[in-house]
């Protein structure tokens, strides 16, 4: 990166929503001047940035900035100096809010951006009794806010052209996506739609319809796989089929009046409004085909599902849990004479890359599935390690084959080439039928996960895996076995 | 898997939903024969079929049973032969949903069960002059049905308890998760959600307050992404600290008397609410601390994040603008006689598993990205690659030499070990700091994308590469080169 003067921002009001404004600032290199009354402030601070130091670095496939300094004030005004923005995250009370932009505008930067965390206020609310409401912007937040890129900026007229794109450009700089809110509303946009969900959620556990869980996962199994990626316009487009939006909401449109809620009051669909969504859904999506928005959903569907099921959470349990009903369970083979069939399944969308077939990457990974397969076999399964012992790759050669795409069927026969004191060395093929895509030999050691030191196996595991290398030993080593790279 | 004889479902109506159960149950092993009167409708059923062939299988770590069969009749009653599961997609008309009822009931088995995808109608109505209104549930699905695992099962008191438990566990069978609705009302519960917000963003349209494209980023960049994995409540429990939903909700409640919405119809916060939610929320989350639960949001949201980055789509794609913005350009070196640092970056929390360290495939990814970042280099950038050439993997060696963890700071060294002809022969190493974590010697061969067969590299690519391979020439041989896994 270029190296450029180290800027300050002000946090006023910690809390979850201010620490998270800390946090994002620091990793991303910005100098960070806390002030909050509350004598808890630096422990709650520090935790935020603590979850934020473990998650937010990772996200980026390269070095983030040196982390910034932070530090903590006992004044606004000592908070505020030589700062370039200050991000205010008091609680929602008006009154205390303009009492502390009195404050901060007696000694903070004339040009320093003054944004306001309010999921509440309008800016021009905020901005009433100020020195300078140019300064004054709602820049609101969604928790947490240094994993989530949304930031609503909402400005007024009050704020130039010029003070709304440095904004923009600052926002950007920590990792934010600013959305422009062009007219200032009560709770903004996005606020609004979680009002009305929370309104609905309300009156169904008042009602005994449903209870936290259910509404949850009704949530969290369905739309909101869908919302994560799309939102709500650009799913409905999908859903509308080659004839788009405007089929969409022709379609669903008459829905709307039906008495479905205890919350009625909905807007008529004119002809107007029809006109209105379709052409900015056409001005939004329309550079995609119905198809190819179809394919882009599934992909993300698919990446997000795959995620959360190697998190073991949420739809991702689920699908743990299908597999764990569909698969076999690992065992001996009852003859052990010949290669095991380790792995079988078909590759997935999201193991694919730029070459348009399966990364390098994902071969290592199922060769590693195929080796935890193995341990499994040989009885190093979840509740052996859990008791302190597993095995650690040492070593791996890959022999790329043949190329494979996504959906294609492969599986993987895995030979024990030595099963002996602390070493298991292993010999995968993989193939899609007949075809051999690639070979992985790979070398662990037995460790003990106190010491991550060197350890011998539990006896019940040696002798598994001495059943199994001394009957393969009498099959013909894998051609690619003992080979170096690039070495005849 | 065990093998069990083959079961049958009967798809009456086709369209995007009846086509999405079609795949479902074809891909999880059962015979499917579709009924629809449309024309279109093979063609149409066969595309999302394909569409479901591509993401689906993908999704389990294990092979799915063998698909079963998909055959097309004229007659629902030949629909129906044998069948044990009847999914009814029909148009939202209760008139016809009814009369196909009565034709159904007239040939199907007395002991199938008949499901509904009707999104508004109440199962008490569908079973109104039903023959044997015992048959008929609500199974509502979601879009795309292939790939979203929420069913709303809604039934009435005609429906055995015996029925009820049969249908979840086909429903689970074929990967779904049935979610019991107890109280049947109108739209069941994820569809007034849906309507709500539906209904606020009509009127933020109709206001002139945002576009469809406004709308969708403040759903997708922001709460978009905690609902794919945790919904509404588990999210709020959160936010309300270690005091958890009674904290939260005595302080948000009260917003919801402001005059936020057109919609203002909201239930009164008693004690009693408060206490049914609270209670709810314990039930719901209560075995897991306000940190843990944190930690695993934010292993969720770096997962699904990095997931979208990996598709450059919505949050995904502004860390990838983002990426673009910090990183340093690819360049030659201006001194080509040192290796070259490829990779700076910090280990994201999704790359760690269950021995606690990162898992390794996820060496190999970082060596990947490594040697991406050394073909951009040598100038086999994206454009290049557009142009129909690129390097493949032949060939790896890694060698782990120690354990590193999520939120460390790696870089990677790279040595040009060969670089002529078709070949490009890379040594990796990893770091933390001055702590050497492996090393991966790389054999590529040139490709001709068009053909996948080996090619000569473009002149500038050759020159640039002979230029570093003979700078690099000059170095001593790192540690490792040319080594077989287990031997000395």
């Amino acid at each position: 990166m270029t190296q450029q003067a180290t800027k300050s921002a002000a946090i006023i009001g910690g809390g979850v929503i201010g620490g998270g404004w800390a946090a994002r600032f620091l990793l991303m290199g910005w100098n960070v001047q806390v002030f909050d009354p509350d004598p808890e402030a630096q422990r709650k601070i520090s935790e935020v940035i603590d979850n934020a130091r473990r998650s937010l670095p990772g996200l980026s496939d390269v070095a983030l900035p040196e982390e910034g300094e932070l530090s903590f004030h006992d004044t606004m005004s000592e908070a505020v100096a030589g700062v370039t923005w200050i991000q205010e995250s008091v609680p929602e009370r008006l009154e205390l809010k303009r009492k502390v932009y009195q404050t901060l505008q007696e000694h903070c930067p004339v040009d320093a951006i003054i944004g306001s965390s309010t999921s509440g206020f309008k800016p021009s609310e905020l901005q009433g009794c100020a020195t300078r409401p140019e300064q004054i912007v709602v820049t609101h937040p969604f928790n947490p806010v240094y994993l989530l890129p949304l930031i609503e900026l909402v400005p007024t007229a009050q704020n130039s052209p010029e003070f709304i794109a440095q904004a923009k450009e600052i926002l950007t700089e920590i990792g934010m996506f600013p959305l422009h809110v062009r007219a200032e509303i009560d709770a903004h946009i996005a606020d609004r739609f979680l009002e009305a969900v929370w309104r609905e959620a309300l009156w169904l556990i008042k009602d005994g319809i449903a209870t936290t869980e259910e509404i949850d996962n009704a949530i969290r199994y369905g739309f909101g796989l869908r919302w994560a990626q799309m939102g709500l316009f650009e799913t409905y487009r999908i859903a509308g089929g080659e004839a788009g939006m405007r089929h969409f909401i022709e379609q669903f449109g008459p829905c709307l009046e039906w008495p479905w809620t205890k919350l009625m009051d909905v807007p008529e669909l004119t002809e107007e409004l029809i006109d209105a969504v379709a052409g900015q859904s056409d001005a939004q999506s329309g550079h995609m085909t119905i198809r190819q928005l179809e394919r882009a959903r599934d992909n993300n569907l698919v990446t997000i599902l795959r995620g959360l099921k190697a998190q073991d959470f949420g739809a991702g349990a689920l699908l743990n849990a299908q597999d764990k009903r569909i698969g076999e369970p690992a065992a001996m083979p009852a003859d052990p004479s010949q290669p095991i069939v380790t792995i079988r399944r078909a590759i997935p969308l999201d193991w694919t890359d730029y070459n348009g077939h399966m990364n390098e990457a994902r071969y290592l990974q199922a060769f590693g599935d195929a080796t935890d397969r193995m341990m499994e076999i040989v009885g190093c399964d979840a509740d052996y390690i859990a008791n302190g012992g597993s095995y650690f790759t040492a070593e791996t050669h890959i022999r790329h084959l043949d190329e494979v795409h996504a959906g294609a069927k492969i599986h993987i026969e895995t030979q024990v080439l030595l099963g002996t004191g602390k070493k298991m060395h292993l010999f995968h093929r993989m193939f899609e039928g007949d075809r051999e895509l690639a070979t992985g030999e790979h070398m662990l050691i037995h460790v003990s996960l106190e010491t991550r030191k060197a350890s011998e196996p539990a006896p019940q595991i040696a002798t598994a895996l001495a059943i199994l290398a001394d009957a393969h030993a009498k099959l013909p080593k894998p051609e690619g076995t003992g080979k170096a790279v690039g070495v005849k």
